[in-house]
């Protein structure tokens, strides 16, 4: 017998009851989960189905693949349509769905199945939930920040010289996978791609990206234009390492520079002040902070440093300096201007801010922090300064 | 000036007209793509944004990022919105959008953007053009081929002996990186994952994944299940590699099997009934020649084998012996017992009969092919026999 439900009866409990409270506050009676990240969140594993979760009562896994679970509430079905019988006598109200990750014919097609009853979005709700991690989840984050900075440890002693970015990267990906990092990076919705995270050397952290984040490259293939693109490191270049953190299914971000030789005092200046942004964010993020006020604090000290025009970007510029991390890497919070969400405590936050730096390439650092009541505590202690890579 | 379009004018037409003449043929005035491979498609690079299609006329490309993007039709949006206004005038009938895709708040809001106007799922129409490839593309899934074949040639040499499944992959993966492999998996939809392939050794090929890939695994961690599983690599194990073949932009999907010492009579008979099946359906499928006639074929090869049971797995089987493949891995034709697909010259196909052999573990081969007008032509030669990681 495999059970279906990974986690411990008390942490299978906690997080429903997180989901139960988001559900009672919105009015919502009944959701409908099956996104790949949710479903982990929930039971501790991944499968293909669904789990549909009444505001009271049990909870029913309605189970495609894989073969072979077993558990409370499990009920094997070939279709989504099969669902609708079974759950007919439950329904009470719209039905919660992601309808900010369900394509939208398989909306149409669970319509069809529950006998097109109202439903409603509960994506913002269940990424509020998993906004706010569960102790057992920092611990797994905290795992993750382990290996990872043991990884970042060895790049000075991985580098060649004569390398390009992409080998340099592909030889951290080798000592990473070895430390236990699964590979997978992931990102909720379907529109933004990496492959193990970004090496940029360089002028190619000019180079502009289709994606989110906060920082751009040429990449490889036009098929995948973001990270390194065969750039030769060279004296004078830093080197910033933003590599995959994913050790447990919960991720850490994680960002390091290094650099060949001297670099412009432009850059070492802004590399400190990344660090300085870090530490005074860290420090300023108790529970109940706005976040835009967070990010405000980085941008005035970004501008008393003069270093508005590097900062995020040369041509084309993030707009944030910080967002939630667990089972993905866009979650809540987001450290952005706008940003209406408020600090809790249980939130991992990375915080990245960095500045691109005209013929050196990126500069500063990335660290992951969960919200404790008197600050955010670093689960990515690593040194923070500037690493040679040859002595 | 960083041109939009990657491709060649010719090539570029070319896919414009096949995209068009599916378009007439469905009765679609136009079409709004934004899908990164739909977009990879139409223009050689991904971008965030969306491409519209008239069923005559100039195409127009919204583009949100990356900036500095040049040509014919290019308009810079910064959110869906100003689409409406671009385009009131020329929207004639229904706008086909990708909902097989595209979630449901991105449609409702894109609906709104255009003022409530019909829309028409336009998935399948672009999953048909993508299914028959042009000669550039097919010269790009050839590249991927060589550099996969070669990667596959250097498995013996990589081995050690004492090494996990997992362990044996990475070097593997690091070898491919090498060699070009862009890394990135591209899969249709949001519910598969895998991170660069399979490797699967031994009695962990018998646990059934969630995935609707064609062999199992249980995966390091919970959050991935799928593929290595840390097993150490034994005598009398079957080693079956199923690994990236992403090079280009558009892969190649290949399996072979190794072995350690010798491994069970049964495994050696079901490995050459698996290549047997390749060499007769790779005969069989020429231009018109409907999928389920080729499954049906390799069913019965499998039946007069006396291999039934261990065909496509043996707890939990998968549904299919072939797959298109392309941009993504799981394209069209679906090679499926009830698959309405009818091949077509020009279509790429991965076929994979395998074996799930208890005690050994998987067996079985798998090439890409491209159809021609004779048959199906081998993108992924390298030898098919069982290969022996020790001499």
């Amino acid at each position: 017998m495999t059970p279906l439900v990974l986690l411990s009866d008390e942490e299978f409990a906690l997080r429903i009851s997180h989901i139960r409270e988001a559900m009672n506050e919105a009015s919502v009676k009944q959701l409908l989960i099956t996104d790949n990240a949710n479903l982990f969140y929930l039971t501790g594993r991944v499968y293909a189905g669904y789990a549909y979760i009444p505001a009271e009562g049990l909870p029913l896994f309605f189970i495609r693949r894989p073969s072979g679970l077993k558990g409370d509430g499990v009920v094997y079905i070939r279709k989504p349509e099969e669902m609708g019988q079974t759950l007919a006598i439950t329904i009470d109200g719209p039905l919660g769905l992601e309808l900010d990750l369900l394509p939208y014919s398989a909306v149409t097609r669970l319509d069809k199945a529950f006998g097109e009853i109202p439903f409603v979005n509960v994506s913002p709700l269940l990424r509020q939930v998993r906004a706010v991690k569960t102790p057992a989840q920092i611990e797994e984050v905290r795992k993750s920040g382990i290996h990872h900075s043991f990884v970042y440890s060895r790049i000075p002693h991985i580098y060649r010289e004569g390398m390009t970015d992409n080998e340099l990267q592909i030889e951290i990906e080798r000592v990473a996978r070895l430390e236990g990092c699964l590979g997978q990076f992931r990102i909720s919705g379907d529109t933004m791609e990496i492959y193990m995270g970004s090496l940029l050397v360089g002028k190619n952290a000019e180079n502009p990206t289709p994606y989110d984040f906060a920082m751009g490259g040429a990449g490889m293939n036009p098929s995948l234009p973001v990270g390194s693109d065969g750039t030769l490191i060279a004296p004078g270049n830093s080197v910033m390492v933003d590599m995959n953190g994913n050790f447990t299914g919960y991720m850490t971000d994680m960002t390091r520079t290094f650099r060949i030789g001297e670099v412009s005092p432009l850059a070492v200046k802004a590399h400190q002040c990344s660090i300085d942004i870090c530490r005074a964010v860290a420090k300023a993020g108790v529970p109940g902070t706005p976040a835009k006020q967070l990010y405000e604090l980085a941008e005035k000290m970004v501008a008393d440093a003069g270093l508005h025009e590097y900062f995020m970007g040369l041509h084309q510029k993030a707009g944030f300096i910080g967002h939630g991390v667990g089972i993905e890497i866009n979650e809540l919070p987001v450290i952005a201007p706008r940003s209406r969400d408020i600090l809790q405590e249980g939130n991992v936050i990375a915080l990245e801010p960095k500045f691109v730096i005209p013929k050196t390439g990126a500069v500063g650092i990335e660290n992951t922090y969960v919200v404790r009541a008197d600050g955010m505590e670093c689960l990515t202690k690593a040194p923070e300064e500037m690493i040679e890579l040859i002595k």
